[in-house]
């Protein structure tokens, strides 16, 4: 019997689908400004598309694979007495998991996709909104990004609770969480790739426009003489919008799926279905709460947008609380784990204070990094490393706190999963705010694009005022998402262990792992390797970025060589028009190529050490993978704890110094084209591939680490 | 009753002082050169000699401190019960402890200081060498850098022996051991701030000298009117030698007393002191097996360097494996332990090679650096991160695989110890080579001052062309010490850490560690703030580099301000000298104060992590301190990896520039001066901190975890 508070997540789906409908009505009613806009617009649009079609159908072809392998192996390595033990065939076992797999890659992508093409509508919506006014254009923006953040939160809802339904989850619920985990490795999968895909083609043509055309040819940044340009404006669509909308789309869904088997203990011991459902309707309180929050958010005229913004975010935490504890009074019914829910909201909270401090001008850390590069470019970098390695600082304080204060109230509320289930309660409650925190995150991307539309349409100085004060606010939301997936990710990483642990003494209950004993040799060896595989994946993340942009600044020098009249046009009202489509193209092939050798990595390496430790006598490899999972995921967090708060603070400086903030002894302002201002221009580009490529990427390893390992659990268990 | 086979510890100890003597005289026969070269040498002996002496007193005054507060610790905390269990009274447990430490913080000093001092009085004569042969030159710098290489590790030697058996080791051989351990803390405590302090001082020195000179005033390295010019020589000397030799210092110390303390469950089962001394014999053996290879480094004229430091090692190697055989044969008796030291021997040969690929130009990753250069000095940047990130493949695989195959043969000795013993053999049989290794480390920096003091004393090209050439041979032995330092503390880590198990169950008998488990709630987070720290603590190093430098650069500013004709003499055969004295104390007084914070930071957090852990009921503080010792030493060693060798390739690819080595489309030399080489300076300049700083300190930082955890064990445990 389902519980009848359960109704909430069909509601929920419901009401959000149509507020998506009526934002969309609302976004599209708004014109699209001059034919000049409308043009540049659409041109964006063909290139994300292009991008998008290519880019899903190499992911498709390769999902397919992988369906058919995890659905073979599931399925003849599964055990006879376990596929007894659930009463599913060990073939039925094997392709419910190959279908789940593919349902969550076919729901990530098109997560990925509808962030995407929201993003892209609105943006010439948003530049021609800022001829009018601040409030009008913020609207649009944020508009716009709703429509993204609560779809792909309402398709991630959905999805679960369909495949957890269509897999016996009312008949046989302490089976239907394992059936499932496909669903999140799909998603995981998937987002991997677009976020990596994503992230290399935009800050490659993010670095490639910048390096041939502000350094080389001296033009200004979104010039339209530069025929990177519109590859830039399309990087950040498929970069920001569909690589960050598949990794969120990807953490709710894999940690909504952790939790539910951990509830499944709890289950057990009380009949009461209620342990495992609570995670799906107190998401879907969360998506009533975020958007009550959103209608919050009315920008005044001259009121610092990010007010505003905050306002509702506030708004929606607030509801999310009352959220929280309407469930679980009804759902379980024991206030400490109501507390465990707070800890998570709190961290969300905290976290956007820290993010803050670390990535924003007013603080020391972005004043330290303008200072240093007052004497060149080799001081900014080297300060720069260092406040992007000092935020591991706060990072790791406050997921270790969490962690430790949702434990003891999981463990002190006498529940049977005990402190674990504390911290999946924590994790849930901090992802409630996930719809209205995306919708924040694809502002950024939205005004960064309308900026760029504006500059390339020629539009006056007032109006690019307007779109250059909320491109700034958009910096800020977009680290913050950052921020918030790193810590929703530390936070989950407790439950996807424990999740894992308790696939393997399912599968393994003779022989159940009751420690993962770091101080054996192969488990520490395992440990080691994983730290490892995180460094090789940063490396070959930025790697591909940096020859990804090779490409494109060879095939900008050619056009450039081949009609100078593109940079210099004898007829100024008829300057020759650079072949965008070719730098769009030969991005995105670019891009595509190299984000297959990283994105394998961390794919195939768990599996390769799970099963070469597997096969050597004494050692248990359930317990190496398990350390893998844990370790990777440690130094997975820390190290896109440096690389995105680094990235915002380099990118800050250089914005700083822009902004005539910095001045040198005598007090003269170091304004823009300064020597500090040159360095902190490498700083930022540094930062870029950082924080727009390797970091969110790595958020998404660390749970495909925790999906993959918990599918391909039977793989490293001897019989 | 102890083993014959013994006595080639004393016999080694003596052989080599008197060898070391013997160089010493040798070195000292050389002249000095010119009265200005001997002049310079001077003013870089009282630099040197003036750093030293506050850094040290600084260093005395905490370590004094320290040596009462772990005396007092250790004396209170230590349990009536285990008093009585190794028949010490408590108190004479706490001063044993206390004066181990001060012991080995005295010796670990005066390692350093040797180093410092036959490096300082090579310098000039290997200088005057130059000017008359290439072979000449090697000689001196290589015996020169043999005597702190020798001295070190026979003072390493006798200082473990003659506190062991003044502890009793001779009738009490199971308790020593663990008496002694505070020897190690001792070694290590002011290890890690002679290597901070140094490194601190060299590099802010030479990222300051470089920035006002090269970048500023557009004077060559190493000119004379640079008034940072003597620091900057001063800082290859207190930095590199000194730090240097503390570092080896402790780590062989270090990793002998966990050797020794693993013996003890096989000498109680066997009564055979031999498990015990075997470390100290193998050791002993090692010392006259570098000393024969010193004798076949025979230079030619118009050999490459390398090519016969390489004969040497090779020759050192050799014989180590027979010593090894003779002792494993002799003490132990079991030839799966001879294959273990094998094991350990075969990882220094492989990184030799690893770590050229990586740093030297012949090969790819360097050239992509050069490559990546043409594009500015982001892209060089983002192209070094990338290179640096990828290194710890190598290294995590090397360490990863000699760990599994020594466990596994200490495993099936069936040797009371079991696997763990294997991986000490294996840390023993490569740390055997460590005299010769060490030598040829200091080999660098005395090469590098010589071209200073050369390039200062207006000598000719051809001479310059001889210490240049030396100078890249010394880059290249510098990098491979560190490779070397790096995979021994790997290695040496599972050691330690079952040191570290074995001290907790000797102490808390009723209640043992046998399994550090991850999974558990505090257990993760110790591992998660473990790898935290390794992240901060390198914030906080490179830090300090510019902070000092920053310090350094106002000042030549402002002499270059207060005389103009340093810069511009008018009477070009009477320059006004800059006040060098001036800039030394500066650097000093700076770099002594920024290395306090990062030095405290890796003494002070295990204790707190620990001790506050203690006190929260549930948790197993012991447990969480083990997995902070692991989780800290993986990060530690990957992180220094990619420090050290990415500094190194960052170096190397400026270096390759320089001898006009990259080209560009059309085939032109793109050489000095270049913009592809202005970008490649700034690399170098970013790779100097990370390489010289914060790398080396971390594989302090990584023994330090181990032999502080060891000393404060009873803080940890409740009772």
């Amino acid at each position: 019997m389902l519980p009848g508070i359960f109704w909430i997540v069909p509601a929920a789906a419901v009401i959000t689908i149509i507020f998506a409908l009526f934002l969309i009505r609302n976004v599209m009613k708004h014109p699209t400004g001059t034919p000049r806009m409308k043009e540049i617009g659409d041109i964006i649009f063909q290139g994300a598309w292009a991008f998008l079609k290519r880019q899903y159908s190499t992911i498709a072809m390769y999902s397919i694979a992988v369906a058919v392998i995890i659905g073979v192996l599931v399925g003849v390595l599964t055990s006879q007495e376990e596929a007894a033990n659930i009463s599913v065939s060990q073939l039925g076992i094997g392709w419910r998991t190959a279908i789940a797999f593919l349902v969550g890659a076919f729901c990530s992508g098109l997560a990925g996709f509808i962030g995407m093409y929201i993003a892209v509508k609105s943006n010439a919506r948003c530049a021609a909104a800022a001829q009018r006014s601040l409030t009008e254009a913020v609207n649009v923006a944020l508009r716009g990004g709703a429509v993204s953040g609560f779809l792909i939160t309402a398709l991630s809802l959905i999805g679960v609770t369909i495949i957890f339904f269509a897999y016996g989850g009312n008949s046989n619920p302490q089976i239907a969480p394992h059936l499932i985990v496909g669903f999140g490795f799909g998603a995981s999968f998937v987002a991997l790739f677009a976020q990596l895909g994503g992230g290399i083609y935009t800050k490659a043509a993010d670095v490639g426009a910048d390096l041939v055309g502000k350094v080389e040819s001296g033009i200004p940044e979104d010039d339209p003489r530069n025929p990177a340009v519109i590859a830039d404006l399309v990087g950040d669509n498929v970069g920001d919008c569909a690589g960050r909308g598949a990794d969120l789309f990807e953490s709710t869904a894999a940690e909504n799926i952790g939790a539910m088997i951990l509830g499944i203990a709890a289950y057990i011991a009380t009949d009461n279905i209620a342990w495992i459902l609570f995670p799906l309707c107190v998401r879907g309180f969360g998506m009533i709460a975020s958007m009550i929050g959103l209608f919050f958010v009315r920008a005044k005229e001259n009121e610092n947008a990010m007010n505003a913004l905050n306002r509702g975010y506030f708004v929606s935490i607030a509801l999310s609380i009352v959220g929280l504890a309407v469930t679980v009074h009804f759902m379980l019914g024991n206030w400490w784990l109501f507390g465990a829910g707070l800890v998570g909201i709190a961290a969300s909270i905290v976290i956007v204070f820290v993010t803050q401090y670390y990535t924003e001008w007013r603080y020391r850390p972005v004043r330290d990094i303008a200072e240093a590069s007052k004497t060149g470019p080799a001081t900014n970098i080297i300060m720069g490393m260092s406040v992007g390695f000092s935020t591991t600082f706060a990072t790791a304080l406050i997921i270790g706190i969490a962690l430790l204060l949702a434990f003891w109230m999981g463990d002190k509320s006498g529940v049977y999963g005990a402190g674990a289930f504390g911290t999946a309660v924590a994790t849930m409650g901090m992802l409630m705010t996930c719809p209205y925190v995306l919708s924040m995150d694809t502002f950024g991307p939205i005004t960064d694009n309308a900026n760029g539309i504006n500059e390339m349409a020629g539009a006056g100085p007032e109006v690019r005022k307007i779109t250059d004060r909320l491109d700034a606010v958009g910096n800020t939301t977009k680290a913050l998402t950052k921020g918030y997936a790193m810590v929703s990710a530390g936070l989950a990483a407790f439950l996807l262990f424990q999740a894992y642990i308790d696939r393997v003494n399912f599968l393994r209950p003779d022989n159940p792992l009751t420690s993962v004993n770091i101080a054996r040799i192969e488990v520490f060896v395992g440990a080691l390797l994983a730290a490892m595989i995180v460094f090789l994946f940063s490396s070959w993340a930025i790697k591909a970025v940096g020859k990804t942009a090779s490409k494109i600044i060879e095939e900008v020098r050619r056009q450039f060589r081949a009609d100078p009249e593109i940079l210099n046009p004898k007829d100024p009202a008829h300057p020759h028009q650079p072949d965008y489509g070719k730098a769009v193209d030969i991005t995105t092939r670019a891009g595509l190529r190299e984000m297959i050798a990283p994105g394998l990595l961390p794919v195939l390496s768990p599996i390769v050490i799970g099963v070469v430790f597997r096969f050597i006598p004494g050692y248990d490899a359930a317990m190496v993978v398990a350390a893998v999972l844990m370790v990777g995921t440690i130094v997975g967090i820390l190290m896109a704890s440096f690389m995105n708060n680094g990235g915002g603070a380099w990118d800050n400086a250089k914005k700083m110094i822009e902004d005539g903030q910095l001045k040198d002894d005598q007090g003269n302002v170091l304004g823009k084209k300064s020597f500090a201002h040159q360095a902190a221009v490498v700083g930022d580009t540094v930062g870029d591939p950082l924080k727009d490529t390797s970091g969110p990427s790595l958020h998404v390893l660390v749970k495909l680490l925790a999906t993959i390992t918990l599918v391909m659990c039977p793989l490293f268990i001897s019989f």
